[in-house]
Formats: C-alpha cells, sequence, structure tokens
C-alpha cells in the first residue's frame, strides 16, 4: 500500500509532515509517498536526522497558499504538492493521500482529480467528534457544502454510515438528523423535508431529529446536516473545550491549596484530556470521492499526521469508497423502485 | 412596578414560580400578579408557608400544554394562565412578564397580544450565555425564526444591541454575525447578504463575521443569526458543558486520592460552576414587542424564577423596550435614506 502525504500542507511544514512519514513508514508497514520542495525536504531530514527509508520524494516545490480561491489548484497551482499527490492517487499509483493544506483545495482536488464515486452528488467533510462515555460522533457534512438540498443529505447519512461502520466497527450505526427539536415539523424546510427521505432510505438505521444538545452526550453515531450547520457544531465545540478546559486550568492554578489538589487528580486529568485530542483521532475523510483523502488538521504535528496516515490506511484496508459506492447504489435503486 | 407571573409554566409548577414570586415581592419591592388556579395556588402557600403579601392572585386554572400548536394560545387556550397574564400586560395592567411555559405560545403571545414594536419584522429570542473571562454574549435570534431574511438579522442586532447595552452595562457592544469564516464571501446566501447591510447599519458596533469557536471565548458581545443556527448554538452550548462536566466529575470521582484533591478544589470549582448556572442569569428576553417578556428555563426553581423576575424589572426600569423602539426607527431612517 502506498499513500501520499503533502508535506507543505499544514503550519508546521515541511518538517512535521515528514517526521510523520518517516514515523508511518518505519510503524505502519505503509510505503509513502511524500510530495513537496525535495531539496528542502533532503536538507530538513538531513538536518533533523530523520530517515527516508520507506520515503519515495516527489519533487513539487510549489505551495497553493491557505487563502487561494480553491478552483486555482487545477490551473495555476496544478504543479503544487497537493495537487501532485491528487494525482498520484488519481492514476492508481498510490492509494490514498493525507494533507494539512487548505480544505477548499483539498475538496476541489478530490472533486475533480481523485473524482466523485458514481452517484454521488457532493463530497462531503466527516469528522469525528468526542462524546461521553469515551464515544465518538462523526459529524457530516463539517462544513464542505453550505446550501443542501435533502437529498444530498441522505447520501451524507449512507456515506457517513458506511464509514462509521468500518472505520468504528459499530454495525449499523445510529444516524440522526441535527434539529432544533425531535417532532416531525422541527427545523426550517431541508430538515423537514430531509426527515421522510431519511426515514425511508434503506441500509441504514436512521433514529430521527436529534437536537444539537444530545451530540456530546451521545445522541447518535453519526449526525448528519448541511455544512453550514456542521461547521458551526465543529467550532463550537473547539470553542466550548478551550473555554471550559481553561476554565478547569484555572480553577486548579487558583492557589497553593488547589495546585496540590490538581497534583492528586493530574494522572486522571490527562488521560481524560488525551480523550479530546484531535492528535490522537486522526484527520477528517472526504467522503465520495473515489480513494481515500484525509484533511489532517491545520496544526498537525509529526504525530498528528502518523495517525492521519493509519486513518487512512485503514480506509484503504476496509475499502470504505468499496462500502461508500455500494451505499449509495442502494440508494439509488430504492429510489428508482418509489419513483 | 407590576410583573406578572405565570405560576402553570415549567416543569416545578406552581409551587417554585409560587415560591419565586413571593421572595421578589419581599426582596424586589415590585408587586407581583400570579396567575393560574387561584385555589391551588392557596392550597400551595398554606401547604408550604409560602407569605401572598404583595402578590395578587388572578384566577386562571387552565394551561396551555407544552406539545400544543402554539397559536393555540388565541383561541383553545385563551383563558389559560399564560394568555391571561399576556393580556395584563397587554391591557397595562403589569409592566412585564415572565413564563416557563411552551416558548413557542410564549412567542405567539408576545406577538399577538403584547404585540410587535412598531417597525419591527419578528420578535427574536435573546439568551445570555457564559464566555471566558466571566463575560457573558447575548445570542440573537436563540430560536424564534428558523428561516429569515438578511434585514431581520439587521434587526436582531439593533434589538441584541440595545439589550446588552442596557442590560449588561456595555457601550456600543461589540455585534457579530456568526458565520463559518471572517471572509467576507463565507456562508450562505443568508450571511452573505447580511454583512453588508449590518456594515451599513448605524448605531450598532459590528465587528464582522464571527465563526462559533470564538463565541465562548469572548469574540462578540451580540451574536446574531437565524433561529436555527441560534438554537444548535444554544443546545450545543448546553450539552457541551453537561459532558465536560460530567467528565471532570468523573475524574474526579476516580478513587481515593482524586476525591481528596476534589476538596482541595472544591470552593473554587464550585464558585466557577456558579458562572455557568442558568438559574443565576434570569431567562431569556422575547426582543421586539411592546413590554418585556421573559421566557424561564422550563426547570427553573424559585431561585431562577425570582431572577428572572429581577431581570424584568431591569427591562423596565432601564426602558429596554423604548431602546429597541429608538434603535429600530432609527435603522429604518436609515434604510429610507439609502433607498
Amino acid at each position: 500500500m502506498k499513500i501520499v502525504i503533502d508535506a507543505m500542507g499544514g503550519d508546521l511544514a515541511p518538517l512535521e509532515p515528514l517526521r510523520g512519514a518517516a514515523e508511518a513508514a518505519a510503524e505502519l508497514g505503509v510505503g509513502m509517498i511524500v510530495t513537496g520542495d525535495e531539496a528542502q525536504l533532503r536538507a530538513c531530514a538531513q538536518e533533523h536526522g530523520i530517515s527516508l527509508d520507506g520515503i519515495t520524494l516527489v519533487d513539487a516545490p510549489k505551495v497553493i497558499p491557505i487563502e487561494a480561491e480553491p478552483t486555482s489548484l487545477l490551473k495555476q497551482y496544478a504543479d503544487c504538492s497537493m495537487a501532485v499527490g491528487m494525482d498520484l492517487v488519481a492514476r492508481g499509483e498510490a492509494d490514498a493521500i493525507v494533507s494539512a493544506g487548505s480544505t477548499g483545495a483539498l475538496l476541489v482536488g478530490a472533486t475533480f482529480l481523485v473524482k466523485r464515486i458514481k452517484g454521488v452528488k457532493r463530497p462531503a467533510i466527516g469528522t469525528m467528534i468526542p462524546a461521553q462515555g469515551g464515544r465518538f460522533y462523526l459529524l457530516c457534512d463539517a462544513g464542505a457544502n453550505h446550501d443542501c438540498r435533502p437529498e444530498m443529505l441522505t447520501q451524507f447519512a449512507v456515506m457517513g454510515s458506511a464509514y462509521y461502520e468500518k472505520i468504528i466497527g459499530v454495525e449499523q450505526p445510529r444516524v440522526g438528523l441535527i434539529n432544533i427539536g425531535t417532532e416531525d415539523t422541527k427545523g426550517t424546510e431541508l430538515q423537514v423535508a430531509a426527515l421522510p427521505l431519511l426515514r425511508a432510505m434503506p441500509g441504514i438505521h436512521f433514529v430521527g431529529n436529534v437536537e444539537a444538545r444530545e451530540l456530546p452526550l451521545g445522541g447518535c453515531d453519526v449526525a448528519v446536516c448541511d455544512g453550514f450547520t456542521g461547521n458551526v457544531v465543529l467550532k463550537l465545540t473547539e470553542g466550548m473545550g478551550k473555554f471550559l478546559g481553561g476554565a478547569v486550568r484555572d480553577v486548579l492554578f487558583s492557589n497553593l491549596r488547589t495546585k496540590l489538589g490538581a497534583l492528586l487528580i493530574a494522572k486522571e486529568f490527562s488521560s481524560f484530556r488525551k480523550t479530546l485530542d484531535y492528535k490522537e483521532t486522526g484527520g477528517a475523510p472526504i467522503l465520495g470521492v473515489a480513494r481515500p483523502v484525509i484533511k489532517a488538521h491545520g496544526s498537525s504535528d509529526a504525530r498528528a499526521f502518523k495517525n492521519a496516515i493509519r486513518q487512512a490506511k485503514s480506509c484503504v484496508e476496509r475499502d470504505i469508497c468499496g462500502a461508500i459506492a455500494e451505499g449509495v447504489a442502494r440508494q439509488k435503486a430504492a429510489a428508482q423502485e418509489n419513483a
């Protein structure tokens, strides 16, 4: 198996992606292809004593800036490290790609270079978010498609369900529609129209409307929504974690007595914090494209990149793309039957 | 000043609303009018030794169920405790009303009985949400209007800004538009269209798009959005608080050592928890109607009701409705000038 990593993407490029690739090559038994400025990568490896065993460097010195118009990936930046990596995947020279570069550009590359699975209307971003009891829920769409039609939400449900089942190993995960109440009449036109479509969808275990309050409390395994709502949920979750985490830290550092208390709970507290750490959980898959494309967090370090590569490997091994293709085909057949 | 409390609304009716009214009458120097089943209220007062000094009971034994169609408040339930209370306010026999009953019904009553301020398109729900550093931000709309036009968002900004300025005492509070990025092109059609309107609005201090991540971190004082997004933000904030609060509790009760640690931080931890407690912050004002209408949390106890009454009193004293009327008139004048 060969996995591409875009070494020029992310805040800590190229050192941390390269380091992550080297660790993955050594520990995970995958062949790594690293795209980026080859001279810079070789110098960086030498300076930091990073072994290039098991790593193929592909020279692509150009970088697509985070603020560039995403579609510029196809023309002006067609030779950048991200686009070159995408091409390798599209041509079958690699099985999957990980990048911490611009989400918009990655979506464009996934859609137009790696290409959509047959029948998929719009690829979506899936993101695993920690919830009560050490569980996770998959938020889908976490920000790719702001304006959605009801049929797009049913497809997010099918794709998210396939991903959750294959990667987390839960059969028939509980799919919920993020809404502002549990009754059938709740929500905007989008949710009201999507609800019966989701109920009628074969092959998924749909549990109905789920209020945002229930998401961190384990109300569903796959939370379906438009990309605007999903991005609000994702970002607010991050912000609340930062706010409450900071407040607890302030409590612990209030005075000598609380600092002593902090010492006594340090071990358990740090193991809880670890369950919230995105660096442990890998990246966000772009669902609905022909091969696994993983968006790593912009501030990923080597460990986060290695975990994203591990996740890409699982996606290839468990044939996520095949499972999504099956689900989408089943959805289409059901729709034709009902038509 | 006379404030109505709907004694039949909320999970703990009628005991806790009655108790809250009695405490408010004794401590806040306001005349309380309590609507509800008079016989039941008198029996309840006697049983629990609650003084009815300073309280006028108005007999309205019927209750509008939480699941009833909101507009049924105007016909089928026109004689229920909530509607009777609204009528008292509409007729000028009371200055404000507090109810923990159905939000939908309260909105209908506020709009059609108490009536909108001239020029207000749609009343909105404002909710104060705790943020970093002991601050609060006002979320508006927190759930009244799911499908919004851009002009509605500008009005929410004007109303929310007036409320924040008067109640929190911050001049020119920072108004932000909840969005999925800070650039002008971000968001759905609604946000893209609302952004220039908000920028052009006189009399408010608009700071631009604000990502959901920044809300709990103090990114703005007044966070403007459609009611669907607002309700997701409100509910997810509650859920995250419950999830992380529970997780911290689990850490503290892990074993004997952590329990000792918990003892050492108990005082500071409980004072932080208090800042997150909705019972301290009162209820959610319905903004844009002719007199203050406060929605108390469904599970409010006497203390929460008393705080909601205190808030209603502040709204009357500081003439929130007048300030909103002024802001809306200024907005209209500016729109006509630009037309």
